[in-house]
C-alpha cells in the first residue's frame, strides 16, 4: 500500500481520501454496524438461521414448485466460480461456453412454447408478463386503438398485481376479468394475458376458443405458461398465442424463497425488434467459424434512453444456464417421464379424494394442480391439518384449497396429503391421465442433438467442463470493468444459498415458517439503511433496474399525494447510464436532458435553468454518484439543493456505491432515494449476466409508498400509501441477500470502509500508471479519480485503432475488456475494486502498455494495422497452428505475448465475432449439426 | 448396447456373461439388497441420518483436532472433481498440478519438521509411525543387534496398539515404558518412538536430553509430532530426531470421524532410499523445462515384491493438497498466528483452572493440551458436566483428564468450558504463553514464495485453478487404467461428506452420539457381506494394502489358535500385484511363486505341486480375481479347494471386483478372506492418488479376528481374538465411507449387477475394436475376457516403438494412458469401466487406432522413429508455438490430431519428462524460483 502511495506522490490513504473525496460530502459519522465476524463464525450463525427455518412441505404452487436439481448441475454450475463469477457475455469471444448454454435455453423455450423466438432470460414471471404487456402495446404504436389490457381473472395474483402497477403509470387500463365470461370486441383491446394452465390448475379446452376469438378480434394474446407443463400440452403457439412468458424455475432451480429464476419470453417473429432483455444469436467469426453473441444489440435499452419500451438490463443467466442443463441432461423423454409422473400422481390423488366425498375436485382436467371445494368449514378444517403437519396448501377462497403436486412428490407424501385432507389414505394405483386429449401434445421437441448427447453424469459434467473452460470468468483474472464493479465473491458468502433450510423454502409459505429469513431480511435492512443514511429500505426490486423504477414510483406515489401528480418531467445528466431514462420512462415520466461540462461532471448552470425552467413539472433528478465519470462531483450537495427548491425528489442511481460504503452517505448529501445493486457493492457474483438485486433505500417523507405484496407482505409495507407490486415475490431473488448479508457480516464497519479506501487507492493507482498510456480523461479537482477511470483512446484513431482492437488484444493477454465506449464513445472505463492485488493490478497495466507498445509500431508505420495482432485479435488455437504464417509477428507474440501466459494460457474460442452477420438473418435457436461443421482456416468468408 | 453386442458377434447381454463368466463361479442368488433410491432420495435419507449425529464440541485430541477449512479451499479442492477424479500421478507430463501441490506439501513438512526429506504422504500417524519403525529396521538391515523397539508411553494409544501389532507380527518386541524413567543402552533398541508433545499435552524441555541420549546410544528416534506446534517449537530435526511422523490433519481437514487426513513421514536424507509412500522430487522434461514427478520410482514396492519393507501404495493425496493449500493460503504468519492464538488461549484456561482450585495443571509446560489432575470424585463430575452439555473431554485416567483445544476454539468456548470443569467463568484476559523458552522455535520456515504469494481469497482461487488445469481428470476423458477402475463419482455421493454433521465428529466421541455414522457403518457392511458372500467386514483398513495386511494378519491368528502358528508359506502367482508379496512379507510370510500358464492363468499343476510341498507350512494363498490378467480363471474353485486341502486359506485381492458384483461371490468360490477397495469398485474417487479405503470380509470361522480399537471398539469386534488394531481409527477414514454408502443405496440389486455386466461388455467392445491394431493378449476359453483387457504392444520394438510412446501420444489426443507394463512389460491394460459411454469408447478407440496408424508410418520408413510425433510426445503449447518447425508432421498434427479436440484441446504442461536426471539428484522440495527460469525451447541440456 505504501508503495502504491508511492507512486501517487502520497504518503497515506487519508491523504489520498482527502484528496480524492471532497469534504463537505464525507460522512461525519462512521458506520455503526458491529464488528466483523470470521468465515467461520459466519457460518455459524448461518447454520443457526438456517435451523430456525422449518421444514415444511409446500403444495402452494402459483409458480413455484419443488424440484431436483441434479447434483452434478448443482456443484458444477451454480456452486462453481467460473460459472458464477463471469460477466455478462458482451465479450463474445470469451463467453462461447454460456452463450451455448444461453442457446440451448431459448431453443428450449422455442421447442416447448411452439413459438418462434425466446430471449434468455426475463426476472420473473410476473414481471415477464408486465414486459410483454409493454411490448405488445409499444409494437402497435401508434396504431394502439386502446388503452385497455384484458388480464384473465385465473392469472397468479401476483402477476396480476405487478401487471398492474406497470399499467398504472403508463396510464394503461387493466381489465381483470373471468375470461370464460368475456368476450373480446374489436378495437377494445391492445392485448390479453391468460394463464395457462390456469392459477387454480385448470387445464381447460374452452381456451382455444377464447384465444381464436381474441385473435380474430385483432387482440395478441399472451399466455403465461408452464415449461414443465408444455412437455405434455399443445404449446401455446398452437393455441393462437401470440407471446408466451413463465418461470423456468422448476427445471431444476430452488425456490429459494422467490429467487433468483430465470423467466422467458416467446414471441412471434414478427416481434423480433421489440422482444426486451437478450437475445443470443448465432453468427460467425473472422474465419467464418460458427459464432454465437448477443444478437441485435442495437435493440438494447440504453442505446434508446428516453425512447425505451423496457428498462430491462439483468438478465438471469445463472438460473437460465441451470435451467437449460436441466433439459440438456434429461431431455426430451426425460422431462416428459417427470411430467407425467407427477401428471399421473394429481389423477391418483383426485381419484382418491372423489371417491371419499367431502371434497369435490372443482377443475376436472389439470396438469399438476387440484383445486378442491367444500364447505368452508370442512376447507377451513383440512387446510388447519396440513398447517398443523408441516404441508402448506394454497387456500384460494372460503371454499377452495389448491394442491400443486411437483416433481419431488413422493407415494409417500400423497399419503400424508390424503391423510390432512380426507382423513383417509387409500391411495388408487391406477394411473390415468386426465389431460383433455384435445390439448394434448403432439409432434417433437428439443430435437437437436445437445438435448440427446449427455445421458451419463461423466458426459454431463464433461460437457459443462468444456463450456465453462470457453469462458474467461474471475477464477483466471481480474475483470477490471466500470460501473460494474467486478469484486470478490468469497466462497464462504456462497455456501448458504444451496443449503436445503434457505433454497426449499416456498416465497408464499407462512411467514412464521422462516424466521432465518426473517431475520436475515431485518439485519440486511438495518445495515443498508445504516450505509445509506436513509429511512427504509425495500428488499423487493430483483434488478437495478427494478430499483429504478420502483423508487421513481414511490417519488410520483408522494408527489401525487401532496396534489402534485402533474410533476412528470425527470432530469437526467447527459452521462447518465441508458437504463436511468429507460426507468424514468417506465413510470411514466417525460426525461430532460441535463447537460455535463468538460470535466464530465453536472453543468450545474444547466441544471439550474431546467430546473427553473420546469420547476411546476419537476418531479425527480437521476443522478449517478460519484459520477459516470468516475469523480466525486464537488456540486453534489448544491446539485440536491436546487432540485429540492423546485419540488424535486433526488434519485441516486447506486451502481457507484463501492466508492461511497463508509465514506459518505447518500441520505447526507440530500438524496431522497437511491437503489443499491448488491450484485455490485455487495458481493453478489456477476453469475454471467444476472442475477442481481436492486434494493431501494429511501428518505423518512417516502417509507409508507415503498413496494408491498398481497400474498405476503414484506415486514413493514403499507398497503394504503404504496406503490403496489413490483416483482413476483415479496423479497425478489430471497436467496441470494444470503450473499450480501454475510459479506456485510464478514466485513463489520471498519473493513467496509476500508474497502472503499482501497478501491479508490486502486483505481488511483491504476489511473496513475496506465495515464502516459492511455490518458485518463476525467479526474477530480486535486486531480485524483474515484474508483474508476476512463481511458481515451481517441487518439488512436489516426492509426486505424480503435477501441475494439485493445479490448480484442486484451484477450490475448488474458484479460477481459474494461468496459468499452461508456460513458464516453472512444475509451475504456476501468475499475480494479478492492479485490485485486497489487500483483494483479500491475500485470494488467503491463498488458496495457504492452499494447500501448503494439499501436506504437503502428503509429509509427512499422506495421500494417490490418496486419497487425491488434487487428487480428483475438488469437485462437486454429489461427497459430495453422501450418501457414505470413504475419509480421510471431506465433508466440500473437498467443503468449506476455511471460504469464507461460503458466497459464486462457484461449479464445472463436476469433473476432462478425457481429452484422448474423443481425442480418436473426437465429437464436441450436442450428442443426451441419451448420457447425468447420470451414477450414482459409476459407473466403462470402460477405 | 445392440450394437455394441453385434460388434462382438452376439445378441443378449446373457449371451456375452455365459461366455465369458464360466458357470461354475456364477451366484446361484442374485443380491438381495433392496430397491435402488433416486439421487433425491439419498440425499434425504442422508439428512436424516446427519441430523441424528449430534453436534459435540470434541476437546479430546490425540491427533485430531477441529479447525478451519477454509471455504475457497472446500469449494475448489475437496469439492472440486477436476481435482478428487483424477488419477496417481504416474503419467507426470499431465499431472503436474497436483505434483506441485504435493512438493508444496513435502516442502511444509520438511520445514515444519526441521529434517531433511518428506513424502507424499502416508495414512494415518499411528501407521506412519508403524512406517517409520519398520523402516529403520529395514534400514540397519543385518546390522541391526537388536529387535526391540521402544515406544513412549505418552504416545497417543492407537499409535501404540498399531505399532504393537505390527511389530508382532514381525517377531519385534515393543517395549511400552516412560521415557522419563528409560535409560538407552547401546544395542539394545533397533528405535525409539517418541510423541512430541506427548498425548497428554507435555512439552518437556527434558525429551532434549532423552533424545541426545538415545542418539548417543546408537539408537534412531522417531518423533509423533504436530504441525501446528511445530510453528512455535523447536522442530525434532533440531533435538535430535532422525524421523517425524504425523497427520496433517489440522492443516484444514475435517475430523470425519477418522480421516481421511494425510499422515507424513519426514527423515534425514540418509534415509532416502528406504522412505516408504511416494515422494515427488524435482526434474526436467525433454527441454530442459523444470518439471516434477514421483522420484525414485524403483524404491516402489511394487518392483521389490517380496524383499518389501513396506506394502503402502494408495497415499492420501486429496487431503496432503488440502493441507498444502492450508499453508500456502496462511503461510508461515498466518500458520503462527493460529497456533499462537490456540496457545495463548489454553494458557488462559490453565491459568483460570489454576486459580480456582479444585483441579489442577498437571503438565506446566504445554502447546494446547491441558493435562487436568483432581480427586477421582472431581473428575467425574467435571467429566460428566461436559458430556451433559455436549462437550467432549478425554479421561486420560480415574484422576487425570485433558483438554485439547484448537483452532476454532473462541473465548465463549473458553467460558463454557469453564463452566463444565470448574462450574465458574472468569477468564484470565492476560496473554502469558506458557511454553518452555529452550524449546521455542528459532529461525523461519516456508520461506518460499508460494507460501507468500495467495493471500487473498481470489489469488487463492487463481492458483488452484492454474494448477487443476495442468491436470487431465475424469472431468476431461476416460481414464482407462486397468486394475484401477476409475468409474464415475457421482456428485451425490460426494455431497454429504462435506456436511458439517458428518465431517466434525471426532473419531474418539462416544459413539452414542453418532447414530447416523454407526448406522452408515452398518448398513454398509451389510451390504458388502451380501455382496461378497462372507459372514462379515471390518471398515478398519484405509487402504488396499491396509486390508491385504489385516487380512493375512486374521489368517495367521486363525492358524495360531489351532496350534498351527508355524504355517508361515503364502503361494502368490506370478501375476500378482506387487502390494501381494509385499503385504505378505508385512503379516510375516513368506512368498513362494506360483507359475502362470501362456494364457496367463494360475498354473494349476505348478500350485498343486507347491501347495503339497508346503503343506505343513501352507498359511495362505492370495490370489487376485478376475485374474490381473483380465480373465476369469475356471479354475478358482479347484485352485481354493487345492489350498484348503492342505491347510491353507484362501486370500482375495479385491482389485478386481468390479468384473464379480452381482454375478459372482468369493464367498460361494471358496475364498476365506478378501478385501475391497471401495476407491475402485464403490465409488470413492481416485483423489489423485488417494484417499482410498480398504475394508476386509471374513468367512465365519474368522469374525472373531477381525481388527479392533480400544479406544473405541468397532460394533461387533472381539477383544479376546482380535489381531489387534490396524488404523488410527476405529473406521478408518470413516466419512469416505458415505461415498460408497450412497452409491450402494443409489444402485440397489439390480443396477449393480447390470454395472458389472456392462463393464465386461465395454471392456470386450474395446478388446475387439483394438485387437485388429494392438493385439489382446489374453482372453478366456471362450474368446472374451473379463473387465478389461491386456493390449500387445511387443510387436513395436523392432520398429523403435515402446510403450511409452504411446502412453505419451495419448495426451496429445487428450487421454491417460492405461496401465502401462503390468502385468507384463511391454503391454498396457484397459478396464473401461461400465461408467463410459459408448460414444466415448469409441473416441478412446480411434485415438488407439490413429497411433497404431502413426506406427504404421514408422514401420514401413517413411518416418524415423526419433522424428516421429510418437517420440516427441506429448506436445506442449512452447513446443507448438515455436518460430521453428522442422519436424515431419505438422503443428495441427502434433498438438490436435484428432478432431474432438477442436472442441477441447487438453494441454500437457511439459513435455516428456526425463525421470532419470532427478534421480540422480534428488530434491524433493520446493526450488529457489531462479531454478524455474525457462531455458529457450531450444537449448541443449547437457546430460
Amino acid at each position: 500500500m505504501k508503495e502504491m502511495l508511492a507512486t501517487l506522490g502520497l504518503s497515506s490513504l487519508d491523504e489520498l481520501m482527502d484528496k480524492a473525496v471532497p469534504q463537505p460530502i464525507r460522512s461525519s459519522r462512521p458506520l455503526q454496524i458491529g464488528e466483523a465476524l470470521t468465515e467461520h463464525d459466519v457460518l455459524l450463525r448461518l447454520r443457526e438461521l438456517a435451523a430456525s427455518n422449518c421444514a415444511a412441505t409446500s403444495y402452494i404452487g402459483m409458480g413455484y414448485h419443488d424440484c431436483v436439481t441434479p447434483p452434478v448441475i448443482q456443484r458444477n454450475i451454480l456452486e462453481n466460480p467460473a460459472w458464477y463469477t463471469s460477466y455478462t457475455p458482451y465479450q463474445s469471444e470469451i463467453a462461447q461456453g454460456r452463450l451455448e448454454a444461453l442457446l440451448n435455453f431459448q431453443t428450449m423455450v422455442i421447442d416447448l412454447t411452439g413459438l418462434e423466438i425466446a430471449n434468455a432470460s426475463l426476472l420473473d414471471e410476473a414481471t415477464a408478463a408486465a414486459e410483454a404487456m409493454a411490448m405488445l402495446h409499444a409494437a402497435q404504436g401508434r396504431k394502439a386503438r386502446s388503452s385497455k389490457f384484458f388480464v384473465a381473472s385465473d392469472c397468479h395474483p401476483q402477476t396480476i398485481e405487478v401487471v398492474q402497477t406497470r399499467a398504472r403509470c403508463r396510464g394503461w387500463k387493466v381489465v381483470v376479468a373471468e375470461w370464460r365470461d368475456f368476450t373480446v370486441l374489436e378495437g377494445e383491446l391492445f392485448g390479453a394475458l391468460l394463464q395457462y394452465p390456469g392459477t387454480d390448475g385448470a387445464v381447460d379446452p374452452g381456451i382455444v376458443d377464447f384465444t381464436a376469438s381474441t385473435r380474430d378480434a385483432g387482440v395478441p394474446v399472451i399466455m403465461a405458461t408452464d415449461l414443465l407443463a408444455l412437455t405434455l400440452l399443445t404449446p401455446p403457439g398452437e393455441i393462437h398465442a401470440d407471446i408466451a412468458v413463465g418461470s423456468s424455475q422448476r427445471l431444476g432451480m430452488p425456490m429459494g424463497m422467490g429467487g433468483p429464476h430465470a423467466a422467458f419470453l416467446a414471441a412471434r417473429e414478427s416481434f423480433k425488434r421489440q422482444i426486451p432483455g437478450r437475445i443470443i444469436g448465432v453468427t460467425r467469426d473472422a474465419y467464418g467459424k460458427p459464432a454465437l453473441r448477443m444478437a441485435l444489440q442495437t435493440r438494447e435499452q440504453h442505446i434508446r434512453r428516453e425512447k425505451a419500451t423496457s428498462n430491462i438490463c439483468t438478465a438471469e443467466v445463472l438460473p437460465a444456464v441451470v435451467a437449460s442443463m436441466y433439459a440438456v441432461y434429461h431431455g426430451p423423454k426425460g422431462l416428459r417421464r417427470i411430467a407425467e409422473s407427477i401428471h399421473i400422481r394429481a389423477s391418483r390423488l383426485a381419484a382418491a379424494i372423489c371417491a371419499h366425498g367431502g371434497l369435490s375436485v372443482a377443475r376436472e382436467t389439470f396438469f399438476d394442480t387440484l383445486c378442491l371445494r367444500g364447505s368452508a368449514n370442512v376447507v377451513q378444517a383440512a387446510f388447519s391439518r396440513a398447517r398443523a403437519a408441516g404441508i402448506n396448501l394454497r387456500r384460494l377462497a372460503e371454499d377452495t384449497l389448491t394442491v400443486a403436486l411437483d416433481e419431488t412428490t413422493s407415494d409417500s407424501d400423497l399419503t400424508r396429503l390424503l391423510q390432512v385432507l380426507i382423513q383417509d389414505d387409500v391411495l388408487p394405483t391406477t394411473e390415468v391421465s386426465t389431460l383433455p386429449p384435445s390439448l394434448s401434445r403432439q409432434g417433437h421437441y428439443l430435437q437437436h442433438p445437445v438435448f440427446h448427447s449427455y445421458r451419463s453424469e461423466t458426459e454431463m459434467l464433461r460437457y459443462m467442463r468444456r463450456l465453462d473452460a470457453r469462458d474467461l470468468s474471475l477464477t483466471t483474472s481480474m475483470i477490471p470493468l466500470g460501473s460494474c464493479t467486478m469484486k470478490l465473491n468469497a466462497t464462504v458468502e456462497m455456501m448458504p444459498i444451496t443449503w436445503p433450510e434457505f433454497a426449499a423454502p416456498h416465497p408464499f409459505a407462512p411467514v412464521e415458517q422462516n424466521p432465518g429469513y426473517t431475520k436475515v431480511f431485518a439485519e440486511l435492512e438495518e445495515i443498508l439503511v445504516e450505509i445509506t443514511g436513509m429511512a427504509r429500505v425495500s428488499l423487493q426490486p430483483n434488478a437495478g433496474s427494478q430499483g429504478e423504477y420502483a423508487g421513481l414510483l414511490v417519488i410520483r406515489q408522494y408527489q401525487a399525494e401532496r396534489g402534485e401528480g402533474h410533476r412528470r418531467i425527470c432530469l437526467i445528466p447527459a452521462s447518465a447510464h441508458g437504463t436511468n431514462p429507460a426507468s424514468a420512462v417506465m413510470a411514466g415520466l417525460k426525461v430532460v436532458v441535463v447537460a455535463c461540462d468538460t470535466e464530465g461532471n453536472i453543468d450545474v448552470e444547466d441544471l439550474r435553468a431546467k430546473a427553473e425552467r420546469h420547476s411546476v413539472e419537476l418531479a425527480a433528478l437521476m443522478v449517478t454518484y460519484p459520477s459516470t465519470h468516475g469523480v466525486f462531483e464537488k456540486a453534489i450537495t448544491d446539485i440536491c439543493r436546487i432540485v429540492h427548491e423546485h419540488g424535486g425528489q433526488v434519485y441516486m442511481d447506486g451502481a457507484n456505491m463501492n466508492a461511497m460504503v463508509g465514506l459518505c452517505r447518500p441520505g447526507e448529501i440530500g438524496v431522497d432515494v437511491c437503489h443499491l445493486n448488491l450484485h455490485k457493492t455487495f458481493c453478489i457474483p456477476h453469475g454471467g449476466g444476472g442475477p442481481g438485486m436492486g434494493p431501494i433505500a429511501v428518505a423518512e417523507h417516502l417509507v409508507g409508498y415503498l413496494p408491498h405484496h398481497s400474498v405476503l407482505a414484506p415486514a413493514g409495507s403499507d398497503e394504503e400509501k404504496t406503490i403496489g407490486v413490483i416483482s413476483a415475490a415479496p423479497y425478489g431473488s430471497a436467496v441470494i441477500l444470503l450473499i450480501s448479508w454475510s459479506y456485510l457480516k464478514l466485513m463489520g464497519a471498519w473493513d467496509l470502509e476500508q474497502a472503499t479506501r482501497i478501491a479508490i487507492l486502486n483505481a488511483n493507482y491504476v489511473a496513475c500508471r496506465l495515464d502516459p498510456c492511455f490518458p485518463v480523461l476525467y479526474r477530480g479537482r486535486e486531480g485524483f479519480v474515484a474508483h474508476e477511470a476512463i481511458c481515451d483512446l481517441r487518439g488512436f484513431k489516426k492509426a486505424g485503432i480503435e477501441v475494439e482492437d485493445l479490448a480484442k488484444r486484451l484477450m490475448d493477454y488474458g484479460y477481459h475488456a474494461p468496459t468499452v465506449h461508456f460513458p464516453v464513445p472512444g475509451t475504456v472505463m476501468i475499475e480494479p475494486t478492492e479485490s485485486e492485488s497489487r500483483q494483479e493490478l500491475d500485470r494488467f497495466c503491463d498488458a496495457m502498455e504492452a499494447i500501448r507498445e503494439e499501436i506504437a509500431e503502428i503509429e509509427r508505420g512499422e506495421v500494417a494495422v490490418e496486419d497487425s495482432a491488434l487487428r487480428n485479435a483475438p488469437h485462437t488455437q486454429d489461427i497459430v497452428l495453422a501450418a501457414e504464417w505470413n504475419r509480421p509477428y510471431s506465433r508466440e507474440q500473437a498467443a503468449r505475448p506476455a511471460s504469464w501466459l507461460r503458466e497459464h494460457k486462457f484461449w479464445p474460442r472463436v476469433s473476432r465475432i462478425d457481429n452484422t452477420f448474423g443481425d442480418r438473418q436473426l437465429v437464436c435457436f441450436c442450428q442443426p449439426v451441419e451448420a457447425y461443421a468447420e470451414p477450414s482456416p482459409n476459407t473466403n468468408v462470402e460477405d
